[in-house]
């Protein structure tokens, strides 16, 4: 049972066709002048407008980029170099790790934070008030949160980072192919891999009108080298079958998702985080009392039942969580569950049932202390 | 017909079986700790291993990255920041242009070209001269090059390098998959579209004593966000497919590639370029004079011929060869052939023809003088 749906899911057979065809047709560079490469351009041509459409922009605005990592690398990269002369990033205090990775290495120090409510919303006033400082050169607040599923009320932030002629990078790579896309961004990171297309591409789109400047060797565009023109094609098509289905996955995972927080959270020890309307459907991340969260993993592994930590989840940063820490939560023992479109209520009866046995019986073992 | 296979070909059904598997079970993320990561970093470890043996070395030297530019901006620039204090970076005259900009993107200034004589080969005394700057960071010398298909001795280049202690990174993005790999190198970039495998992905190795600091946002590493299993697995089965008919495939091809130089080479005004010895088996060169490289390229096209240009052949570059230049040779109406194994005797009889026919008739069409 895969609950780790944030970043990477099983393709469905429509995805996998896709990539078939890809592999067919569009093996040749799509950059050279003969049939085949005519025939490789065409495809990444579609599958460029497919999601410029999904996300209401025209295709000559979106670019496949290696990774939404790499994408987010070179779009702050990029819009700060334009602003020479303005150096601070204004970030919100749960972006994601690239954003700030990007942020200290292009502008040599580290990112101004805006503080975040308890349930993950940007603190608007402190954003007012931090964009309105001469020396800012961009903003990046992401869309939505792929740990707590907080989703940012966007139009207000977009509107107080316009008023200041602040450029706004939005991260939507947690929130695109689950909620409609947002409406008003500078620059954007997708993650197809996050809405079940294939790992190994990412999209970024840019405004018309935000300036940017090369940051990178010349000769090189948003992707060195270029892209896997079948995996551009397999994002599109992913995004497509996501967005066909998109009220009803959402509603039903929606409602997964209201049963763990409902069951879950009334757990002894346990805390269920994140705003709990606006929100991403298929999101949930939950904070257990006395248990260390790579045995709560571990042990769930084992149940055949595979879940995220709240932190990076990757095994080299299994670390407390950052995001769960400005939000004021429990920084430990905490699994973030992320659910694609194949999972059934079954699947959920059968998740709560484990949470309810295995964590008493993981604080027993560690000797945590219980109630009389 | 396709004879443009330098950088992409069409797919085997070998390796096409290889991206279905990979597809299958290594979806997942493989950075994670629970069942579905880990088949996946199997997948990609059994790869990494599976390319290390082809190349004589250990798997953890070597890398997959996002294409085979953004290995060597990677290495260039990684390799070029441990060497603070010396920063001059030498080259060949004819290194890929990705090199050219790599290097002067990161060292400020443009690198030192070391000449090559008229077959191409690296000025070795020259090269010695250049290397005993005590301000030359590093040194890219390539192995076999993509447009003329001369060989380098960088056992002779590796030599002059290593006495001075100045770092070698290899270009064998040209070459590996067709010839042995180069025993002496500090660094290397491979690319496996080149040998069969997929577009979307490059390989780098390094050595263990090579020294390097990273030249890129924390967290990220050689790939920022990872690069996709399934074209890392297929990559190490093309090139175990490559190797495994190395020897025959080498020697056919050369045997093709023999009759394009022996048979055009002998037709008016066309010069053959390239060392006829020490060169790729599978690529060739040749100018025409009088006629306009893309309308040449168009006619082929036409005829269901897929060539590229001796230039970096993409649409937006079909500009005179700087590689060409270099040698002396004519510099437009060229062609470079890459002959990928599905080639036939048959297909290169159609070829020559072709060429017979169509040369005079352009040259016609333009007004080019001809001999009474």
């Amino acid at each position: 049972m895969f609950l780790d749906a944030g970043g990477s899911a099983p393709l469905t057979p429509r995805v996998r066709d896709a990539l078939a065809a890809g592999f067919a047709d569009g093996w040749a560079d799509p950059a050279r002048v003969h049939a085949e490469s005519r025939r490789a351009r065409a495809l990444v041509d579609g599958a460029r407008e497919g999601v410029a459409d999904a996300i209401g922009v025209s295709a000559s605005d979106i670019h496949f980029v290696p990774s939404a990592i790499a994408g987010i690398d070179r779009l702050v990269a990029s819009i700060w170099s334009a602003r020479r002369g303005r150096d601070e990033i204004v970030v919100s205090a749960i972006e994601r790790d690239a954003v700030l990775h990007a942020s200290s290495y292009i502008a040599r120090r580290e990112p101004r934070e805006v503080p975040v409510d308890s349930l993950g919303h940007v603190d608007l006033p402190a954003l007012e008030q931090a964009l309105g400082d001469p020396g800012v050169a961009l903003a990046a607040i992401q869309h939505a949160n792929h740990e707590i599923g907080t989703v940012q009320d966007l139009d207000a932030v977009h509107a107080i980072a316009a008023e200041r002629g602040v450029p706004l990078i939005v991260d939507a790579t947690a929130s695109v192919g689950h909620i409609a896309a947002p409406d008003h961004w500078d620059a954007i990171a997708l993650n197809p891999a996050d809405w079940g297309g294939p790992a190994g591409i990412g999209v970024i789109g840019l405004r018309p009108r935000t300036r940017w400047l090369p940051a990178w060797p010349e000769g090189d565009d948003w992707a060195p080298g270029g892209v896997s023109v079948p995996l551009a094609l397999a994002s599109a098509v992913a995004l497509q079958e996501r967005l066909e289905l998109a009220e009803e996955t959402a509603a039903r995972l929606a409602e997964l998702v209201h049963r763990i927080r409902a069951d879950v959270g009334a757990m002894e020890g346990i805390d269920v985080v994140g705003d709990p309307e606006h929100r991403l459907p298929h999101v949930v991340t939950f904070s257990c009392l006395y248990i260390d969260g790579e045995a709560l993993l571990t042990r769930l592994d084992r149940e055949g039942i595979a879940v995220g930590s709240g932190s990076a989840c990757t095994t080299s940063t299994l670390e407390p969580s950052r995001v769960l820490g400005a939000i004021g939560a429990l920084t430990h023992g905490n699994v973030r569950i992320a659910l694609h479109p194949g999972i059934t209520d079954a699947d959920i009866d059968r998740f709560i049932a484990t949470i309810a046995r295995v964590v008493p019986q993981l604080r027993a073992e560690a000797g945590a202390p219980t109630r009389g």
